[in-house]
């Protein structure tokens, strides 16, 4: 054991440790749960003191030996060596300053492990321009735009396989339920279309609350007033940053504002939200569709993923769409702590950006996975029983909607009232009364004409 | 008392009244509270059917008695007369079609009363078209972007109060505060114009979403599939309703997903609930800075707007930021309430889009309101306590950071702890030390040094 | 008009009003909605005051004169006379000092003006011995629990209809569904009671948070340490409320604590919350059964109760449960504010009080109303379709689970699988394939046997 | 690899795998994140299922064999053997029909490597008079329950430090302050007394939620009536349970309710929600008092417990108030997840136990562990400034809050404002313009006076 001393004491930490006093007193100070800091971050802040390193030597505050050393430690560290050193946990007080830290200590130490001389400190040299309350937020919004490519590519094979199912079942004509209620009929392709539209908002949605999330602070150190950086570390330091990562991060235009307000992360949450809302509205929906196999609506066959029942043998359950609806309400619930913590900030900083990250970084992981899961265990393999789907419009009176135009509302009402008392259908019903001619009544029925705009009736004036 | 029938039964209705049988169930179905439905939805009901009227009769779907019967009931209630008959409950079952019914109860009988022989039928003629799936979704988003202008126009003239105060104290430095704790200063402009650039984008938001509100279903008619309306009246009811009322709305490219999903909503609500993050973090930081007047930051004076206590004396509380506070808390809350109500839409129809309007209707009007009191009773006429800031800055103790770059991290830390204990000046301590030049000190001390990113010290390499 | 003055300066007040300058600045600084004040609270207020007035005469602080013009002023307020002078808004800042000050101000003119040279002030005199800050919250919770039970009531009311309906029902076998999906049955009967014992617990856990309530502050003046009260006059104030009001109020034991902590609003709120998550469940459940009429689950028939579209003739929708979910979905969002408004409390007050007890006060009567409207106008009159719920449970395959004790869960998978293929009954099969003997088989798909625990089949050791 | 079957079709199991085909379908569904299913949920599965062997075989239908094999096999697992069999993911669909497979699996598969010949099946014999649906839930409770008293503990000894901080602190008079302005003194012994006050309800609020977790539906099978369970199990199975956990489990009334509602999980979220807006709350205001350390209210000094910054040195921040705020809200969106959860059950059960159960214990473990820390890292050490305190009520203008029963409020009021635009103490000028006998100057303006009711002043009638 080693001994290390801060502003607080003295703490003995293991000899082969990379981290040091300032990450041994996280690991006291929260033991909250088992659950350690996003590697993502990590890794995030591991690239940032690269690219510091390089601004500073070039800038001269920083030797070239450190700057070297400091440079090295970053590869070993960002090609994953050495990721037990990082261990403060996700849940965290100080803003993000264990994270930071812990970073600094295990740049140093491995700076100086690897280079001999180098005299490597972790605040003066490995910290150097910067303070965790530029480094922190903007290393938790590189772990967010670095998975965000994975939301978006699955939203994207979302909208590709319902288009391929609103093609496959373009002419399948079912019966449209508004409150529950049978209502006028429509198709299973327009049905998967409209998804899809949905969830066109919903990336795009997700992408620009996701390009907002480029803009950060890093170069404004303590509170955005850049105390302590240069100037040319201020300029330089976020496209050598964007040179490394292939990141397209922009230095905020008011530093002070974009250290102290969360709004971004807020808006963020927002937009994963509205997906999470939509996402469960679909899988409500499909498990609906799907409910029966006799005793419920059975328009459409969910693949069978898993027996579902322990007790009630061939019982199969939508459980694709139950572990979506699931990850949603999680996503609902983050965005309930993300405005909470957002909303606590005070004055030049929120300490809280720990919990929004990890939250966020929890919501858009799971709502990937989630759609994944969605798509391949689901979406792809499912089937519309169409000829059910074809029956049940056919039997069904509220398409008498169509002859509104013909009788008005109140006969038509009527008419329907009748058809259902007598279990009769309405097409027959009205023949049989010769209330319309028998080849209008066949024409007005025609599915194409049930599912889409009339042909105008001339009116007397 | 005249009697009226519908699919139900007979109900009577008084003798004078515009609305009909329709209007009435829903009172006794919705005795939730004794608020109505939202004049600003009804009148876009109105406007709607008066569009509706125009476009039928040049579809020649309505006849020119007709239309002009319907069109100049629709012009006295456009100019206010005969509100009380829109009895309609703002909470209310049936997805707005009691709300539908009553304009198209009201805007009959008051055609059928000014227009001899009309005989002007409420589905029939004044619904001609229209389904409530269309038309109150339609006038929800109607009422709400005729209620924008004036949270936007609010919005703005923070920004420009937040710009006037930013100037005015443009040089006025102060002690940072990050988690509450003294950290390097900065200056009261640097301040203001960091709420400024925040609100900015708030309004950027906030416009944003509701520019997406813009796009809605009308058209539609039950379902989307536009059944019952001509294509004539699809392409021309938009545009004609836009050259009625100047706004500029669109219709959605998929009329099926427009009428059954409420993402747009819960995207409004996600930009209202976003300011109100910001809004409450503002207010709360307003507060505390305004904390005393003896024992507490006391920094800045918010004008006196009431006696604070009924007890307490002299008493004065910010009772601004207080009514501003809990307007957000109640967006916040609305927020939860329209994520619920958008989730639980089903199929081919959201039956909650009631409570979504109602809820974001207060929203967006009270954060006005918020806004303009936060404004003129507390904004305009808020000073800052200049001299009592200076001196705050010249004891801090955390205003050695600066030195870090000449003594380094762990020398600082003991400075800082050294003078903190003996109640000292760190500047006065260093030059006692003979640790700097005293030249140096007081240019490193100087307020814009303090402020700002620091001229490079080279190092040797 | 006449001239007040107060601590911030001059104002002009109409010379009619009972209001006087402190509740005029507040109708000008908080212009937020036009809603007022609960009158619940108001008169809750003023019967503090009459009760403090009664009580500081005896204590020998106040003169007979006085007390005894206060008490007629607050008789006469009571009687519900002025209602008009009472114009501060619901949604206000400053902890209800507002509001205070309206009543000490309307109580002290109209005191005044009823008694001749009494000489009331409103601070000295009507508020004596008080602050808002013990006033304003024990008057909140007085109009809660003045409004609570005729939500119990309601509750009450609708465990009768659940049991009678329950009873009427009790032998009408269905099929059950669990993950939408048809399972083994069990009976209406059960599905009803199920639901009463549900909202038992519903009654039982808002009844022990609305007794929560009934602990006061009131005597803590100021902030619980009871300055300028006398030790008679906390002895006595609320003893003597309680004869007044018939409530049974009781003082907190620590009354700094019951100052300045909202838990017990927050519990409240939690219990309203999962009132309505369960209403909100039993209302989806509600609307599900009674989908259709042709293509739905149609094993309930709601009443009808209005028109259900302007389009579509004929049909009828379930309004009833939608407004029931609509205003679970409002309190559920309220709980989101009473929950932010409480955690932004801060040292020795809460200073959100006013939006907590709106919502709340909003919570309580809506879902009194909600729960009324859903008794009479849809359980009281909700009828099973009996002969369609025996057909299905008499098709249903999952009934087979009752085999498993037999044959095994492997082998009875297999002849389920085989009999839904076969689009064959389970029962028909196992005969045809001679698995077990016909009268056991009979005996097993019995009703009673199919929703009971099964009698023990013995196992060979 | 071995190959095994079930409804879906064939699947590879590792050879040495204790889980089965039903385990690994569910880690192929839901691959939403790494975290498995919590391990005091799995255990307490596996209690039942030995509980349930016990009782089966008392009750003749499971042979002694097989009863023995599984007890034994239950034996190891509940000693920590063999946790690495239990694969199944914490979010997952299926009502968690996964964890019960899983364990079934790994108990029979296990069953039968301990005893030869034993011949155990997992459906039938493991889950024997089982179904997920009554063994997933009981298992969450259990989970929950056994995790309970490390909160009550927790809870308790927050008490017991605020006991003695209020004890330590009895005498030490400080500032009040409602809405952030100066009000009248109280004591820190007040302060520490009232939060203890509060978290004695938060202890007796979760603790009676808690016991009515107690209440679990095992016996009740799939839909709660007992299908497939003989009557002596039912009786004897939760008995037999209770003998060998220790806990006090009890059978509810109604199975069917109990089965498909989630009100208790609802409840007890809410009392855990409640706790965390009361820690909230009282860790925003140990930060408030402890700001500075030069520029802020500088009352509370906090134990130091790590370096404050990484840039600025000798900082030291409220590190672990603020990792306890962070706990505090996500148990607030947890509150929002279980919510939704709650309300989207659906019918005879709610598929959406799984995310409930890993969201509350989540919470209640993490509501633990933050108490603990702030209890050893925070107010054990913590200490009141006493000098400063004293020295701020001393100089506190609105003291003279004590005068008004002598001067009236007007005059006090006026006082008042004097007194701080000069600058001066009002005693001094109380004295100086003889308004009142020094010697009562000095009673009222005694501490004790100021922090107590006062002895009345007589009032001439």
């Amino acid at each position: 054991m080693r001994i290390e001393e801060d502003c607080i004491g003295k703490l003995a930490v293991e000899d082969q440790a990379l981290y040091g006093i300032h990450s041994l007193r996280a690991v006291h100070n929260f033991p909250i749960s088992t659950e350690r800091l996003h590697p993502l971050i990590i890794m995030s802040l591991v690239q940032i003191k690269q690219a510091a390193a390089t601004v500073n030597q070039a800038a001269g505050t920083l030797s070239t030996t450190k700057a070297h050393a400091i440079k090295a430690a970053c590869d070993e560290l960002l090609q994953g060596q050495y990721a037990d050193s990082f261990i403060v946990p996700a849940i965290q007080g100080g803003a993000g300053t264990s994270a930071n830290m812990n970073v600094n200590e295990v740049v140093a130490n491995l700076a100086n492990r690897l280079t001999a001389d180098a005299d490597v400190q972790p605040n003066d040299d490995v910290n150097q321009s910067q303070s965790t309350n530029d480094t922190f937020p903007t290393a938790g919004k590189m772990a967010l735009l670095q998975q965000l490519p994975g939301l978006l590519s699955a939203l994207r094979d979302l909208l590709q396989v319902l288009g391929e199912q609103g093609e496959a079942y373009a002419n399948t004509i079912k019966v449209g339920r508004t409150q529950l209620q049978d209502a006028v009929p429509t198709t299973y392709g327009r049905s998967f279309h409209a998804y899809q539209h949905l969830f066109k908002r919903d990336l795009d949605r997700v992408q620009a609350a996701g390009e907002h999330l480029q803009t950060v602070n890093l170069g404004g150190t303590a509170i955005g007033t850049g105390v302590n950086a240069t100037p040319y570390y201020q300029q330089h330091v976020i496209p050598t940053l964007n040179d490394q990562t292939g990141l397209d991060l922009k230095v905020a235009t008011d530093l002070i504002d974009a250290t102290q307000n969360c709004d971004l992360l807020v808006e963020f949450s927002g937009a994963l939200k509205t997906l999470a809302v939509d996402l469960s509205k679909f899988s409500n929906d499909l498990r609906l569709l799907a409910s029966g196999p006799q005793a419920g609506l059975a328009e459409l066959h969910l693949p069978a993923q898993q027996a579902g029942s322990s007790i009630m043998p061939g019982k199969v359950n939508p459980v694709i769409p139950e572990v979506v609806n699931q990850v949603c309400f999680e996503v609902i619930g983050h965005d309930t702590t993300v405005t909470m913590a957002a909303e606590a900030g005070q004055l030049e900083l929120n300490a809280f950006e720990p919990i929004m990250f990890r939250d966020l970084l929890a919501s858009e992981h799971e709502l990937q996975q989630a759609v994944q899961t969605l798509i391949q265990n689901c979406l792809r393999h499912l089937t519309v029983k169409q000829d059910q789907c074809a029956d049940e419009v056919d039997q069904s009176a509220i398409t008498a909607t169509v002859l509104t135009p013909y009788l008005g509302y109140m006969a038509t009402t009527k008419l329907i009232k009748r058809a259902l008392s007598q279990h009769q259908s309405v097409r027959r019903l009205l023949v049989a009364e010769h209330r319309l001619p028998t080849e209008l009544v066949t024409k007005l029925f025609a599915p194409t004409n049930l599912t889409q705009p009339r042909q105008p009736q001339k009116q007397q004036a």
